[in-house]
């Protein structure tokens, strides 16, 4: 059990030298996932080494050119390097007429298939579902039609407690799977029952991130994102900035911490910040004061937690 | 008379790191234009220096990626940045609804008024003119339609020769404009003329800059850029690669030089290297065997010709 998050860009607006807009890689359960997509991603993913050509499945939070101005290059690097996987775009309903009409308009149809899941839904729902792997829509509030999005290990199979199936030899490799499964041990001629319980331990809880940007400070998603193990907020602005929050619909560091506070959540990372700020240590020093556990993205910079 | 041409990106493709698709900086008689608009050419502008905020109009050549998705984003900078100034955009047939649409569906009006000339010409067209610049198409034979770009400086006025004028009293300031003309001296009481040859000196020698990218070999160009002093050519390929030159429709270094030489141009300027090369000095140099007078592109390099 781990989730792997790589930091690709983590600023508001416009790129700049070494200020990259919205894009994260996400690794979790050995799926990867690519979250918004700026102008100059496909740049930031050769960058930092991000075995890009596995994404399968690309969300974008909302159509504004800072979260995915990069999409339309991905795609076409893609189709040069030759891929033949599906590639499947979750995002605001129009994403597919943009695409499709520079496709179109540069006759460069490419030979994999693009699978477009245009989003128009205002509350929570199940976007992706695969063995392993759930993802959630988190409706957000900002200028336009925006969604977070909430990735969840599911729950996995017991753990065989080899310990005591070792000290039980009529329990054979063949019953494992029935173990994991959460079955009793039955014995062949049925004379013979041992409850789960005694034989395995519960799964690793499942691990869970969300993502959530861009938006005003929106206390309806705590339920949403309860006990996340990860939260990604946006922070455009510090509380001096407070004014423009409401014109702009985004958030301040505080109000960031506070949902993270809310929501209960093993970590908060910052970003999308507005370039008005040089100092980002000072989104961190605001949030600490409503939350204690918080990083800030930076280009680069990869979270991670490990579970046995 | 002065022509200054910075190169920003000036590979083919998809963008990497120290390797960015086509875009450069022209200015000409104080006019500032942008030829192409490849992804990433936004953070170019600023990294290089260039004055971005006074570019008024932008030639595109074609509508594949690496010669316009950063177009979005620096019209979307341009109005973050409270741009009032008209903007106008010379490209192909199709460019309006790409932008306009992505501008829509973010909800992003632009506060200053976007102007689109689309072309759909096969023969060269003047696009466009003011006093002291004119700019034609340059119809190139890509996959898609394409055209190339000749800027040309208008022929200025004639210059004063100031030591005969200053040998006749009689000529006073208010007869300079007149002159300049090309007008002969005539004195106020109609006695006395004097040949404006005899007063004055040629103009300069307008300056001229071609762009051709991207076209297979296309010696029909040859009439329409005789004699620029500044050719930029593609040069995809070299001979090595003459197979693939056919099927994508590219030129070959050799290609390139054939057609500086044709249409003897002051200097050329090679770009639009494929990735599958890693020194680019062979370009030079399987060039030079066809015409002397060869550049490198390179992003930041800046290529200028002055004349008193």
């Amino acid at each position: 059990m781990s989730i792997k998050l790589t930091i690709l860009g983590c600023h508001s607006a416009s790129p700049r030298k070494n200020a990259f807009p919205t894009a994260q890689f996400l690794e979790i359960k050995e799926r990867k996932f690519l979250i918004d997509c700026g102008e100059g991603t496909q740049v930031l993913l050769r960058k930092h080494k991000v075995q890009f050509s596995k994404i399968k499945h690309i969300f974008i939070s909302h159509l504004h050119g800072d979260h995915f101005y990069g999409l339309i290059g991905l795609i076409s690097t893609f189709g040069l390097h030759g891929r033949k996987n599906d590639l499947h775009i979750y995002g605001p309903k129009g994403i597919k007429e943009i695409i499709t009409l520079q496709i179109k308009l540069a006759k460069s149809w490419t030979k994999y298939k693009l699978l477009f899941h245009e989003l128009e839904n205002l509350e929570s729902e199940l976007i992706f579902e695969d063995k392993k792997v759930e993802v959630y829509t988190i409706p957000l509030s900002h200028r336009i039609y925006t969604n977070g999005f909430l990735f969840k290990e599911k729950l996995g199979e017991r753990k065989l407690n080899m310990d005591v199936i070792r000290s039980n030899p009529k329990i054979e490799i063949c019953d494992y799977h029935n173990l994991k499964k959460g079955k009793d041990y039955i014995s062949e001629d049925g004379n013979s029952i041992i409850l789960n319980s005694k034989l395995t331990l519960p799964p690793s809880k499942p691990l869970s991130y969300a993502f959530c940007s861009d938006t005003q400070y929106l206390p309806s998603i705590v339920p949403i994102i309860k006990n996340v193990d990860i939260l990604y907020h946006e922070s455009t602005f510090l509380e001096d900035k407070k004014e423009l929050t409401k014109q702009t619909k985004h958030s301040t560091a505080k109000e960031a911490a506070s949902i993270a506070q809310q929501a209960n959540v093993g970590q908060l990372i910052l970003g999308h910040y507005s370039s008005r700020y040089d100092n980002l240590e000072l989104f961190k020093e605001e949030a600490k004061t409503i939350f204690t556990n918080i990083y800030l993205a930076e280009s680069g910079k990869v979270f991670e937690i490990k579970q046995l």
